[in-house]
């Protein structure tokens, strides 16, 4: 064992290049010999973006994605607006290329379509999924996607927890639960965000598609919002888990399955704050919990606030799917919801929050209820922004709320 | 709110539809309507594999994987082995397919190549990452691989958790912790598995790549193995966390790093498990601790358990990287191995492991250490396997070394 020292640089690299000409196979090791001296994309000094892809047999290559302005296209209802493409040109060596314009600051999503095939980015390993469709991503600094990229603050944990639903007949079921980064450095009691995702979505959506971990993190660090323990379920009924983490559920995601808006997840609800109450240090008290979410999980937010009305003094309704319900054997949970909604507010929540797009497809759902508040002088306090039913908004959204918490 | 109910699958379809319509910028949403009805993989009754892909203006698609035998190729050096690969069909509607032959139970990882362009299959969700490659993976039941997959069992939580390391200069470094599934239903102390990732590799290696909660669980519901605790460190002196979970560190991943096998990591180890033995109910004495490690994380796990001959009865070299020393101030920690070996085996540790596979690169490397423990009629259990250094191999030991363990 007294062997002389090497340098490990050059003698990893010499073993890099005999794993690919004597591995029996290599595939598993192509991550080391695959890779190209191609980076994409570029953050460049402007806030441009370049996107470089190395394919010398393509014809056509396009860059699609949400960092360009929609583009008009033609479907048999009209000229609609679809997502923005640009084309990238053929530099040299097969390597093709195109810069964007100056983007402001935000968390963009793009493919690459190269001969008509959707792609993602051979060089981009930052990936996300929303329901069945996977993506790459970039952020774009110095602006608003500052609160969404990993900042030298202090970072919460996150971690993947079982819990047991006796209501929903399953004895585990998945949840993501971020706990602030003091609280493993304190005995304090901390309150909760019930944090819910959408139709389509899962206990993953929040912390990959949201970036609730570092919304939290900085607001946190900046001394804008409360340290506090973030819990995103699983708001599925008939899910154990997320597509992937529960026997047998490596298929492809579904935007509908059974149990989503038929007053299960309501009722079950219950569970998950028996679970977090015993294992984690909460303030276990209506002061002390919140509760939103976007879309379905915003229904489940109105639903299950109102059907508790002493268990939550924060409710949070982002782009809700007011109307959403579904018919079942649970859905008295919708029932007589004036009534509910009286006692509610009679108990004076200390925050009714409503946030939506200007161009959501649920903005008339949502102005409706805001009249129904309206008529009954029940006090919210409502935001509205750009664009429709996508996660930009929902980042913005949580973002705002939770600075608005205990 | 008194509306009468709807039929939430009938009303979302529908508003499915408005989106497309409607939204100003439909890309984050296209998960909603760009979904198509191609199922790909599927895996047969008969354990072959079908694969699908749409791309109508293909001349020539194949898959690339692991799955397939081996495929001779010319390189300068003469004929060598590479990944295998099999050419799909058209069938109709621009609809591409190609069924394998029924295959052996295991975890297979896959591409698509389109016209010359590798791509991921835009219909299977399920990917991981190897340094900056991203594939496709499926699984193949009953055999090897129901130990991957995620089965009918108690389930063990999952968390990232930061942690301080001075050693390192670091305020925080992110590490991964898996707690057996019985854990937070008892008061017990449980023994503490240290694994250990290799080059390129990081805090997520063990837990993606390496399917270790999916192992454990699995093992430890059939009583195969004790339930434990399994800590999953990240084993790059110079980064705080896995490529994009750190301040600046969205960059595509490289195999190498500054101080990864310069001592840094090895004299820092103390601070890692003050971590877990302070927040985790852990035995922390030597026949509490296992540690083992895959490639670097072999060589990591060698000289740990050599600097601390008092800390680990258990210890597991899976294809290590056995001479990848660098230069640096730190590396005395290499220094006078035959002396630390015999005080380490003075101390008659329970376990000392290795595996390697027969093609690996370093099989020599791991043969010469043998015949170094042999000489010295030093203890030690020994797996050889077919195939490289490759994550099939690591699996394999990471489910052999487990069921040895307290």
């Amino acid at each position: 064992m007294e062997k002389k020292l090497f340098d490990s640089t050059f003698r990893i690299a010499a073993k890099v290049v005999t794993i690919c000409l004597i591995s029996t196979n290599a595939f598993a090791q192509q991550a080391l010999w695959n890779n190209t001296d191609i980076i994409s994309p570029k953050i460049n000094a402007d806030k441009s973006v370049t996107f470089r892809i190395k394919a010398p047999k393509a014809i056509k290559i396009e860059v699609e994605g949400d960092f360009l302005p929609p583009q008009k296209i033609e479907t048999p209802f009209g000229v609609m607006e679809g997502t923005g493409k640009s084309e990238l040109k053929e530099a040299k060596d097969g390597v093709w290329e195109y810069t964007s314009s100056p983007l402001a600051s935000e968390l963009y999503n793009y493919s690459f379509i190269v001969d008509g095939q959707k792609m993602n980015d051979p060089n981009n390993v930052y990936l996300v999924r929303d329901v069945s469709t996977v993506t790459n991503y970039f952020l774009i600094p110095e602006g608003r996607a500052d609160g969404y990229s990993v900042q030298n603050v202090p970072h919460g944990n996150l971690s993947k927890v079982w819990y047991a639903s006796p209501t929903l007949g399953m004895k585990q079921r998945r949840m993501t639960i971020y706990t602030p980064a003091e609280y493993y450095n304190t005995n304090k009691k901390y309150p909760v965000l019930y944090l819910l995702h959408g139709a389509g979505g899962d206990e993953n959506s929040w912390s990959e598609l949201g970036r609730a971990a570092q919304i939290l993190d900085n607001l946190i660090a900046q001394g804008k919002a409360k340290p506090m323990i973030v819990v995103m379920p699983n708001g599925n009924g008939s899910e154990e888990a997320a597509p992937g983490e529960a026997p047998n559920s490596m298929v492809k995601p579904t935007m509908m399955v059974p149990k989503m808006m038929d007053g299960s997840i309501e009722k079950a609800f219950p569970d998950v704050m028996k679970y977090v109450e015993k294992h984690y240090r909460t303030l276990s008290d209506k002061k002390g919990r919140a509760i939103c979410g976007l879309s379905m999980g915003g229904f489940h937010s109105l639903y299950i606030s109102a059907l508790y009305p002493d268990k939550f003094d924060y409710v949070g309704l982002f782009s809700a799917a007011i109307h959403a319900q579904s018919k079942g054997e649970n859905t008295d949970v919708y029932d007589n919801m004036d009534r509910k909604l009286a006692t509610q507010f009679g108990k004076a929540p200390k925050l009714y929050w409503i946030g939506i797009g200007k161009t959501d497809f649920l903005y008339k759902d949502n102005t409706d209820f805001r009249k129904k508040l309206d008529e009954k002088h029940y006090p919210y306090t409502y935001m509205e922004t750009d664009g429709g039913h996508i996660w930009r908004n929902w980042r913005i959204y949580l973002t705002e709320f939770a600075q608005k918490l205990f």
